[in-house]
């Protein structure tokens, strides 16, 4: 783990780094040392690891409940290099779901593939960051939505350390099995009028997952229209199970 | 409005009244003085204005809120005096259930009978209850599931003076004209096992409310079931839409 960059604003601190070819951000209380809770935010598609809804909700997470935070790019996003392979699967995707097949079934289908690099990557993100002195080894929470959400149920499914999430605007497919065997509390986010996903494959994943604590929060609206409360709500959903 | 009784424990002071014929309790801050925000309970079936359950959340209410909770006796229920038209309604319903009819839409034609009575008196304690120093004229809020929200739809309804609500365990059927007439704030609760209502007559409900802002809460577990965690949301969102 290479560090590029260290600043402060807010009492929040900002350390920009590397972890082989993956570059990524961890934000943590300025000045404070000692273990804490870490938070995995998964970046939507198209987005990336410092995309501001999800630094707004990562300084908040250090702040008011003082985790750690990291995000990492996704490969094909952010500041790593163009994936032809991606690329040219994506553009494929374009022609099948013009051709009439199901949009859901090759999102997920992407989705898999591009979880089987992101879950390794995120579980030696979490190893190099546990090695800290300012973040060590604590309960790992994990909060991702849309392709936050399709990447994130193999991870945690993946991950023990992981030991509650929030995930969201996903549907299930492929990931149903991988949902079957997360039982850490869950807390699980729909928009009730997604252009994208439809709201019974969402409410699918939902009944696919194996916790038993798991709560579905519905809001009207479209994928990109998740009200401001729902972040108040996620974080005092990580304040209860990981403090 | 006639006092019967005051008292005070843990911070929160007691009042019995009277008004008419209804029996009801009014918790507010001890020995507080000036107007604050007042939440009127409607109790569930079978219980009344002082179940543990409901008692237990009108305390948090007083002491972490600062709010004055108001709940009443529903006809035939705790301190008022048994029924005979309700009684023999009821009698009427357990044999067209076993009849064969339609339990949800009996359910709802009782409720909307009961709720023709409930209504007024709801409205007209908050007249009383707004007249006393130390509750004062502000924004009203509504709590309540089951019977609490069968008779809470059409009072949310029909009282401007309520600009918050939290309702569930409820399906539409004769309440959807009330429940579009509402048009603030809400958070509903639903049990994704309810074994009394039906799922998709529950999602007509949340569906059928006209507010702007609404949201929903789903929970694995029976009609009882609910997790005690909505109890902390149920105070958060109250906070939010009445300080």
């Amino acid at each position: 783990m290479r560090f590029t960059s260290d600043s402060a604003s807010h009492g929040v601190r900002e350390q920009l780094f590397e972890l082989g070819d993956v570059p990524g951000v961890v934000w943590t209380p300025d000045g404070a040392g000692g273990t804490r809770p870490l938070i995995v935010m998964g970046h939507g598609g198209g987005r990336h690891k410092k995309d501001p809804e999800l630094e707004t909700r990562a300084r908040r997470l250090v702040a008011e409940c003082g985790f750690a935070v990291v995000a990492v790019d996704v490969p094909g996003h952010g500041d790593r290099p163009v994936d032809e392979e991606l690329n040219r699967i994506a553009d494929e995707n374009r022609a099948r779901v013009e051709a009439g097949e199901d949009i859901a079934v090759l999102i997920a289908e992407f989705q898999a593939m591009v979880a089987r690099r992101t879950v390794p990557e995120w579980r030696s993100t979490v190893d190099a960051l546990q090695r800290l002195e300012h973040v060590g080894a604590c309960p790992v929470g994990y909060w991702g939505i849309s392709l936050g959400c399709g990447l994130g149920v193999p991870f945690v499914a993946a991950e023990p350390r992981v030991r509650a999430a929030v995930l969201g605007l996903g549907g299930v497919t492929a990931k149903a099995q991988d949902a079957a065997r997360i039982t850490v509390p869950l807390q699980f986010l729909l928009q009730w009028d997604d252009e994208r996903v439809p709201r019974s494959r969402a409410l699918a994943l939902f009944d696919a997952f194996g916790s038993a604590e798991k709560t579905l929060h519905v809001n009207p609206g479209r994928h990109a229209e998740i009200p401001d409360f729902e972040d108040d709500s996620m974080l005092r959903f990580f304040a209860r199970h990981l403090h």
